[in-house]
């Protein structure tokens, strides 16, 4: 019996233990972005080392960073000759709001439609742990390595991955590997797999405008005081142009402009039709004379991720808000630098703000884009494995979002990166209702299983 | 002994017990914003009710609208030749969010500095608290009105009066007064009183885009989705032209600008150095080439009362909402419409909203602004009694604020109307820890029983 179909029986005989365990891992709340789920990060930190130490031949370790602490493995019997693969993957989660959308509780991992709705269900406790799935299936069908295989699965992806930024430096021997296998990333359609070759980078931030010393009556003060929420909407607008184009002068200098060719070496998923009926999205963004495909991929995009200013609950309330505020994120193309672009918008946004309101910009950091080779040994490997596993050949494709903490690893680390994954766009990740199939995950599992045979 | 003084000694005697009755009613959570505190509203009115039939010798009722109920009571023993003054003010308050903010619970009425804070200790509780004890103090000193005394509280002042603006009509003869006083003003400054001529008018309405069946992760779908924040800033930043006036084609075509002549009639409290400085407004509104006091009185204003969309939480979520907006609020000088200038607006908005993008707007009513004369019996009543009370001579003002109710009771009665009352710009009135002293508490008491005697 070839490997494949051993592990294919594997995932039969073990299928209920395994959902056990991932919908366990899934009940920790552990939202990095929110200080008030510290102990739950924690918590879910000690769980995913005991469970790798328990259940697979790596030997784990927590490590504790400036922020959450990661979680890292390795197993280096395959010895100095052989190469090694570190993967990638965060058991961090997005914030739940608005909780009210949900329609189950976002840590009770729920099946409805034999899907399973969880925050993380997919992103990415769900990707990481059908490849710690992967480690556990070789332990017990009693398989040795072919090679050497590191495991890194951090805590604050969500949130910029600072703590594991910080300590990368000293962890650059431990970390040392010929590729970087980021378990984090979307298949091309249900039935066709994917290699993700390249993310954008990305920075944020947020601004913050105060014209007063507290709240004031929109009556009693309403053509004497200059209104926050309204200095707020006449300084974004600025930030575009009538072309969609950021109009910060300086944001696309360092743009480099793939060739046709070039950009035919990638897969894209949606045309502007399909897009719109998926999504319901009857307004397109992205800049004026861009295919989607460009726009999503090869261009760089700013976003007003969070808008706030006055009374916005139930009824109404005549208020002129002492604050309003916006949180403001640039997805990146390769080439571009996180840090000048960030302080570029930052400028911009006090030179334009009205006169005399005051303007506070907190930085919050951010990595350039990446992208990976076609032919690396990696590459090749997880084609194979994907190919085997879907019956269908694997497609390229580049990723419109971003994983900073990646592009940091392979300039620390000089290795290959390879992105894979089972999620979908559908899977409403970041969002309410995040879900993902069992069918998927064991195509995961077994993509990541066979992958490690074939290196 | 004069009556003024036989009222100083009731007060001194009393203050503990009317204190104590103020803090009761400060303590009802009587917001009639936000539905969920109906019971609090429904209570409030109640004990409004046993409170004026125990102490006062008025006849009251409790009158059910298609909102919350209203208050009504009186005492007719004048008879048909003596006048007949109508009091309003009203027991519901405004929202308490920023909660945060507060220093002390806004439903636990805290003594700090001599000061009184709590939501409503001013707006309109204090104020409306300090008229009903004016009538307990005529009765519990035996004395008999020589005119028609009727009076009005209503529990939906602060979100539009749709209970007793639909039920008034029909309450037109309970109602009938030859002169209307409402007892929700400001005075002049600390030491001198004011004569309030006049309120601004008013009409609310929320605006909502959406544009996309759910929220959606800014990378994956950043420059394929229009996001509804960049919409919203783009749409509400056309409402104003670079002058600071609104962009909306005929918002001023009824606009009557009065005479420098008789703008000098009126007192104003500040000029741009002192208003800055009091409230660390550092960017003022209203129309460049306008004074703050033309800005504040005879010119319509346009605010962003609340402005919402995607994650505004702490920490960062990378998120292009579905939804994003707006509610938007205009103050309006004499004879101008409201309903004509909310579809205005509302029509503005939708015909400059991103093509594509779904636009949902919802009007909230309003009511235009009034005047009332100088000369009026009353007008002279009230301007007596303050002297008299404040040792200083009062003065005429206008409000920037907008009470709807009163322009249509004054229409629905056609009554004189004059507003009396002592709070101050810098009580927090709609916002975090709002105050009252003590001290303005019982002028007004004095003001409002001397009026009475006056008239």
């Amino acid at each position: 019996m070839n490997f494949l179909n051993e592990l294919k029986k594997w995932i039969e005989h073990n299928r209920e233990k395994v959902r056990e365990d991932y919908f366990r891992f899934l009940r920790f709340k552990s939202i990095s972005a929110n200080p008030e789920y510290a102990s739950e990060l924690k918590q879910c930190a000690d769980w995913v080392h005991g469970y790798i130490s328990k259940h697979t031949t790596l030997k784990a370790e927590v490590i504790p960073t400036e922020g959450y602490p990661l979680i890292y493995a390795e197993d280096l019997k395959a010895g100095k000759g052989a190469p090694t693969v570190l993967m990638y993957g965060h058991y961090d989660v997005q914030p739940v709001d608005p909780i009210e959308l949900w329609k189950s509780d976002p840590f009770e991992p729920t099946i409805r439609d034999g899907k399973v709705y969880a925050r993380g269900a997919v992103d990415d406790k769900g990707q990481i742990f059908y490849a710690i799935t992967a480690l556990r299936a070789w332990k017990e069908l009693g398989k040795a390595f072919p090679v050497n295989v590191k495991l890194c699965v951090e805590g604050e992806e969500e949130s910029s991955s600072l703590g594991l930024s910080k300590i990368l430096p000293k962890l650059k021997e431990k970390f040392k590997t010929d590729s970087l296998l980021v378990v984090d990333f979307d298949q091309y359609d249900a039935e066709t797999p994917a290699l993700s070759l390249g993310a954008r980078g990305i920075f944020a931030m947020e601004v913050t405008l105060t014209g007063s010393k507290s709240d004031l009556h929109s009556g009693v003060h309403g053509g004497m005081a200059y209104n926050p929420n309204k200095a707020l909407v006449q300084l974004l607008s600025k930030l575009w142009d009538e072309q969609g184009r950021v109009a910060v002068k300086g944001f696309y200098d360092e743009v480099l402009q793939p060739s046709k060719e070039e950009m035919a070496q990638f897969a894209f998923r949606y045309d502007e039709k399909s897009y719109k009926k998926e999504f319901e999205v009857s307004a397109l963004g992205g800049e004026l004379g861009c295919t989607l495909a460009e726009n999503n991929s090869f261009r760089p995009t700013l976003e007003i991720n969070g808008i706030g200013g006055g009374y916005t609950g139930a009824g109404f309330k005549t208020v002129i808000p002492a604050h309003a505020s916006a949180k403001i994120s640039c997805r990146l193309v390769p080439n571009q630098d996180p840090e000048k672009l960030a302080h570029l918008i930052g400028d911009f946004l006090k030179k334009h703000v009205t006169p005399g309101m005051k303007i506070a910009i907190n930085y919050l950091g951010g990595e350039p884009a990446f992208r990976g080779r076609f032919d690396s040994l990696l590459a090749k490997a997880v084609t194979l494995a994907s190919n085997e596993v879907m019956g269908k050949p694997c497609k390229n494709i580049l990723c419109g979002a971003s994983i900073p903490i990646v592009a940091k690893m392979i300039r620390e680390l000089k290795c290959e990166v390879v992105g894979m994954g089972y999620g979908l766009p559908t899977d409403d990740i970041h969002a309410p209702n995040e879900h993902f199939d069992f069918h998927r995950f064991e195509k995961g599992f077994l993509t990541v299983a066979r992958t490690i045979e074939l290196l």
